[in-house]
């Protein structure tokens, strides 16, 4: 419970275009009866969020009207709409973690319990959506606004839109069990949330394998329990040839066998690297699973089909997150099983925002400090 | 219920080398107490076989001794083990249809239900087995002689074993369901056999891709409910562009939307061909399964990551046949559900098995008639 | 497609109390901006509408307020609400079966895809709602109205509905799969339908168990390829043991064994008596499914659970239907898999809505004609 | 790894008639090829053992001929069969737990992963087996000795076989997953193993339900977060209503919703106590799931088929383990989620046995301490 006054402003950190970011006031937004009106408390940043401030658009996503930034966030309720439920149990004062994807909850994959595979979303900081969370209100339907305890700071509610990343593709698709082992590509902040979700669904071995010895470091001292930094590829090594190779030097050097007891249940790419998804299916027991949550400049990847055949293995895409994603990840920090603290590693005023933005970008804050994500608090 | 003498010989048609193959003399085998003596009555030649005679090897197996070939037959039971449980109701003179592959029953792969994945399986015609079916007598495990009933030809009963890869691939891995759309690509005997389960299994839509003329037309008259044959890549097309451009001409040609009622619930792949497989994941529906059965040429596909991710897409790979898939696929025949008459397409008596690896090697017969399957009687 | 005009009135066919039911006009229903509004063509009469007529109530739910009539049931879409997607396709004109549940949409419940199980379920003619289908015009969310194509006629779209049920409890429940075996008890219209959709789905034997010739006799005609009509308890003798001892008979009857190659894999209760379903247990082959969609006078129902626990069985409670039921219920029909038919025994003038009522009240008609399912007519 | 020394004696507890056990020497077994032969060391005390100590027979299962008690053993690998595999890494030395039941391999049921079903199951210490592990020797295939590491104990180890029961109640059949509410009822030695899992496996809260007050207050102080006695019977109430309000006083007494967040998903029972079953199903959530593990004197339960299919409920019965489940029991205490240490309350050299089969029965130790479970020390 906080306490929460409205205000009649609406401060707002708006994209105009690249690299074209304006403060602006916006009207303070009206709630359908079936929504809430929240205040926004704090806002990470993320690659995305990044992405359309320095290219106007992600693939077909265009950025065509000035749109609000922000999509991970928490606050606190302000408003509630006439025709919310009371059996929902929300208060004005309510302390909330900000779900930012609208579905439309009538067409086949609504109805199936997939809503993340909406054709009609309607996402925060997405065009064609002009909303975004970095502003001091916002609106969503009341299912959306997932209650926070009080031992889940501000900063951690916020934190929960990756963390439902990572249970999105390491639980809800992954279905990780107690004592499997599982391989996680790439120690960013995507696959950091990953590593935290299977450390805390009972994951008995969690591998890092990145390229970079600052992320593996930290990856270690965060939630894997292992970390590996692959071999570079040797001139005139086929691609094919390296990534078997790799994946041979990959369970040497940690003693994962192939097949039977201790090998590798589960794979998840936080990368969209070809070689790591490669790997991936060389590292791999019969009928495991691969999640490819990451992606990178290549939109093809050359997948190695003799593997994925031979041992029936299953390769599953993720995206975003969908039904009980935010319930299991607010729970899970809730509980301690997942720290989220280390993982915010600067914070702002709302009238710095830029500077996150720019930290974000470089990967280092105007100290030299490491990115892994910028929290950005809402509006005095 | 079938008449059967033993008989003191056991012809044998042996594989020595690449395209050495000699007809010899070999000792009955002897039976375990588990297991029963099949006199071997019918023999359908698959590429496999056909690739050992002309190559020694597939991939990794390599032909050391000299080996019988023939892994798809029908027979009778002509000897029963001591131990063989009176429960399982096997009688001599009992007609069945013999699963080739004998796994070790005790490992992970095997106690979890998927024992296509034993890592000690011991293949028909495959190194380092020294055992083929083209031969009088045949010794397996009882459980793998799966009796047919009198309605269920001894020619049938050989094409239940490529009938149990379309069951594998379709049912037990693709899941179809009644009213599912589905699109194989590939109408040589496996693509086949996977549109006649779809079909079988009340698939709504069936469509065949394929870029041989006669095919289609086969398989329109079989199992497909519709056939397309893609337009060629464009000088200068990318391959994803092609993929994209040939998917959104399927779809255009006969009716198929993107999603929604009537979209595309599974892919089913029997070629290998990277073009196939990248149209698949551009033709799937939010949420699709594709299944991969054939390996080609490439080993390394490239594959679309934007729709797996995006639709969250699921790929699997198939890989022979498992739990349930031989009793189902023999009770798809025995209830009319599948025909596998029209694939029977050449006969030829044991002596003249030579033939039949010629004919399903060039694809025509001596008379130019088109081969799908060709059948080899047992020794007289 | 089906010609439709606006008309001013509505006549509608109202409960106001026990035995206490009117002809009474009522305002043409306002739509939302989401719904459609449809010209009820053809209603079938359930038995849940004769107990609203006879009792006021059932279980918890009690009428309180006037209700109109009628929940199964197809017709015109006379008018689409502003805000309904195009992608859905809905034209003014098109025939439609009605499905009569309007879930929140947002509860747990309805986002996990179980929406047949939301808490705040509006169901037509169940109170506390004011509305049923026996009226000209009836109002509905868009996606709830589910088109059927020309070759489904308004009867059988009125008969999607009880069809959705049998989809539900077989399908989407009890998992049937292509070859299972299946037991049906209850040969009354919701048997009737669980039969077909097993029928429909490829079980290899359907077995109807009832106690009445007629019916059994019916549904060899229909849908049963077995039927059993178990002899009486002996006096003396124990629930427990008349019910073993009828599930013996009806083995030895049929010829079905206890487990193994044509053992029982499904079991569907659709009368609620405690016999059928401990029959069903003692039936059921090991790890074998139970579906319970029958309620009886017998709140309490005597469970043995040494075969539940020693064949490690499961129980399911069946309940309406939800995600996906209408639409496989409505291909069967379309695909001439199930043929809806033969279940309209009679059919009447919407005046004449009251003699539908008594004969399914009674089991016959006027003229002694049994009663499967009485088919009324929308208001002229 | 452990010193192990082949002995040429095998002093084993051998079982001749209701009450006439006797300490006899019996020869060493010979293993089988695929066997091995293992030197016990522990070996718990279970309510079966004491039941064909004490009445000669459990169910069906009638001792016809003497027979070796015990069957929760752990011991050290004193021979290895020669087709042993390798590849199983089994050494002389090693430390396993016995999984006492060997399955036939080729049965449907064992061919799809479920072993427990095996129609020819040979299970240790049940007739008609006359092998037990209170002896020196006991010989086992091989892939039923589980290595345990040098951290888990010989009295662990042998209490890994009741683990396993709750492996597959709650884990196998039961799925539960993290931050799911459990309520678990009977606070005995299967129960406690039962909610000890549950917490291992992230279940936000495990509710022991018993009406001891001794057994909640060690399953309090051991693995429940909530414990609960319901209150009696009322003269002249319904078992109905008993059930009703019993369900409806825990949830008040525990605040524990009937729906959304909070609410039970999954019921263990170990009683087999009707009024405890029919609490379960008032209490689940709807599309919960009840687990049935333990069986009295009722084998028929009265169940309430009203909350069962309204609320779309799922009774699953849970028989002894399978596939898997001793591998994720011994992670369980591996890796310290699982603590057995206080579940052995009580140890006793072999030649002491008899004790332990009193102490088991009184469920009091000659101290008048409480049992939860006695472990006898293999021979000297």
């Amino acid at each position: 419970m906080a306490q929460v006054q409205m205000k009649h402003d609406n401060p707002s950190f708006v994209l105009h275009g690249i690299e074209n970011v304006k403060f602006e006031e916006r009207p303070v937004p009206e709630i359908q009866d079936d929504q809430v009106l929240v205040e926004v408390r704090r806002t990470g940043i993320c690659g995305s969020d990044v992405h359309y401030l320095t290219h106007g658009r992600i693939g077909d996503y265009v950025l065509e009207k000035p749109m609000c930034l922000g999509h991970e966030s928490s606050g606190v309720i302000a408003k509630i709409g006439a025709a919310v439920k009371p059996e929902m149990g929300l208060k004005v004062g309510d302390r909330v973690a900000l779900e930012p994807g609208r579905s439309c909850r009538k067409c086949p994959e609504c109805k199936k319990g997939k809503y993340e595979l909406c054709q009609f979303m309607d996402f925060a900081a997405t065009p064609p959506s002009i909303y975004g969370t970095l502003a001091r209100y916002y609106a969503l339907p009341a299912d959306l606004a997932h209650p926070i305890p009080d031992s889940v700071t501000f900063e951690d509610g916020a934190m929960v839109e990756p963390l439902s990343v990572g249970v999105h593709s390491v639980s809800t698709l992954g279905q990780l069990k107690s004592n499997e082992i599982v391989v996680i590509f790439g120690a960013g902040p995507v696959g950091l949330m990953c590593m935290a979700v299977a450390r805390a669904l009972g994951s008995r071995k969690v591998i890092a394998v990145d390229i970079n010895d600052d992320r593996l470091k930290f990856a270690k001292s965060y939630a894997a329990t292992d970390v590996y930094k692959p071999g570079k590829k040797n001139e005139g090594e086929s691609d094919d040839d390296y990534s078997v190779r790799a994946a041979k030097e990959l369970r040497e050097a940690l003693g994962v066998p192939q097949l039977g007891r201790g090998s590798i249940d589960l794979a998840v790419d936080c990368t969209g690297a070809p070689s790591c998804i490669q790997m991936s299916l060389h590292l791999l027991k019969p009928a495991g699973t691969f999640v490819g949550v990451g992606m990178g400049h290549n939109m093809n990847i050359n997948v190695p089909f003799f593997p994925l055949i031979n041992k029936q293995l299953k390769m599953i895409g993720s995206f975003r997150y969908g039904t009980g994603d935010y319930e299991l990840a607010i729970s899970l920090v809730e509980r301690g099983l997942v720290d989220l603290k280390p993982i915010k590693t600067q914070q702002y005023e709302f009238d710095h925002a830029m500077e996150a933005f720019e930290a974000t970008k470089k990967g280092k804050d105007a100290n030299g400090k490491t990115v892994i994500k910028c929290i950005i608090n809402g509006p005095k």
